[in-house]
């Protein structure tokens, strides 16, 4: 567990007295699954209460710790645990299928409960498995699938636009996911996946909402990725190997028309510091 | 003082084991000058030899700890310690003028000498001066202006080249500086800074070789920034502002003809964590 002094700012509206300062110490460990990294700050016993601005300024790759996202890990009544996601723009995050898995190796190092844990997040419980450092995750049920001009959106905990191409190395995902912010989505709040058929497998390039820049990996990216892929016939398979920047992941499901359950999302943590 | 276990890559050379892998656990600090950010780590007893590769790995912003640097502190003979700066390609790196405010920093925390300090370095001897959070740094002589057909070249414990413009706030300066070295410096070993006079001080935007992106700030680019505007006679004191992405540094001089000597660079660091 590592420390960090951090400045709090408070404001009282007091008319000589606007902006009152004080340090608090966070504690935090870093996690990353295949290269998409985050904060991981032990709050079950709600120590700490930090704002947006807090969250931006830790994950500020140059002037604080530096990640794609805070999880606050906190006491759930019914669960193992609770996580609570921020993405790196300090704003409230949707699911998030790496840090969750991070999470669970955290929990699982704090708790060593029986290599399998249920635990809470903003959409539903999950269930998550240890196998060593391969974390496996089951995420929610997909029943929705919309074809649009621009390509194909499916929630899979986080909304996702999924664009299927001959070639995704040299794309500047960037720029184009900025084009298409504008075209269609004024809010920025979706995921936009470009995806390459290869080999009875799925190569994959994800430029994230709240992040606001292209990520090494992306979990619940891979989960929409894969899924389109079968619903295509694309790929025959339910256990489908997705590569990305960071590293491989696995995302096996039951399949029905166009309903998805059962799905699990696996692959590699790794504990930095 | 944090710490991170890393894998240690040592190739022997025998027909069955090609690799053998072993943990080390490195300490580290993390701290900033102006958004230029580097891991510190106290080798004042010769316990790590970690190779380029290892220090590639920790400077990484997603898979290890993250940082433009890594800094060794280690003994000197005839200094209160020595600067051993490598860039975050993991190769040694030329003189780093915010690298070494913050190993001031540091070491002024670990040493508590009496505010006022000298070191080696790789270009010899500095001297560095404690005032609070704000770090001053004599920097070495300058004796030797090029003019090029694309800008100025000059050292300042590293090679610079400046390029005077009348704006550059909304310059693509990756794409510029790849394009400059392609025409000049193939071997892109030089750091390439953008510069604009604005009310008698400076705007800077310097991309860095070894790092290899745009830095927030760069020492010893500044230092170059300020002595080129004197020599040019844009500037006619010999006190500059540089306003830099990550914050203001100050440089001072004295100054005979293409001659500078008792430079200083001054500015705030920070420890993150």
């Amino acid at each position: 567990m590592i420390s960090i002094l951090y400045s709090k700012n408070k404001i009282i509206n007091f008319v000589l007295v606007k902006y009152y300062i004080f340090f608090v110490k966070v504690s935090f460990f870093k996690y990353h699954g295949t290269g998409n990294d985050f904060i991981i700050i032990d709050n079950y016993n709600n120590n700490y209460n930090l704002g947006s601005i807090n969250i931006k300024s830790l994950c500020d790759r140059n002037l604080g710790i530096g990640s794609d996202g805070l999880i606050f890990v906190v006491k759930s009544n019914f669960n193992d645990f609770k996580m609570i996601y921020y993405n790196s723009d300090g704003n409230l995050g949707s699911f998030c299928g790496n840090g969750a898995r991070c999470a669970v190796s955290y929990s699982y190092n704090k708790f060593f409960y029986n290599k399998k844990c249920k635990f809470s997040s903003c959409d539903g419980d999950h269930i998550g498995i240890i196998n060593g450092d391969s974390i496996s995750l089951k995420m929610k049920d997909v029943y929705q699938i919309n074809k649009t001009k621009l390509g194909w959106e499916i929630n899979t905990g986080s909304p996702h636009l999924v664009i299927f191409k001959d070639e995704i190395d040299n794309l500047n995902i960037s720029k184009l996911s900025n084009s298409i912010f504008d075209l269609k989505y004024p809010k920025k709040n979706i995921n936009i996946n470009f995806v390459k058929i290869e080999n009875n497998s799925v190569k994959i390039r994800t430029f994230e909402r709240g992040v606001f820049s292209e990520t090494l990996s992306c979990g619940t990216g891979s989960v929409a990725a894969a899924l389109l892929s079968f619903y295509l016939g694309y790929i025959k398979n339910k256990k489908i190997e997705i590569f990305s920047i960071g590293g491989t992941l696995n995302v096996q499901f039951d399949n029905n028309n166009s309903n998805f359950s059962n799905i699990y999302l696996e692959g590699q943590t790794k504990f930095v510091f």
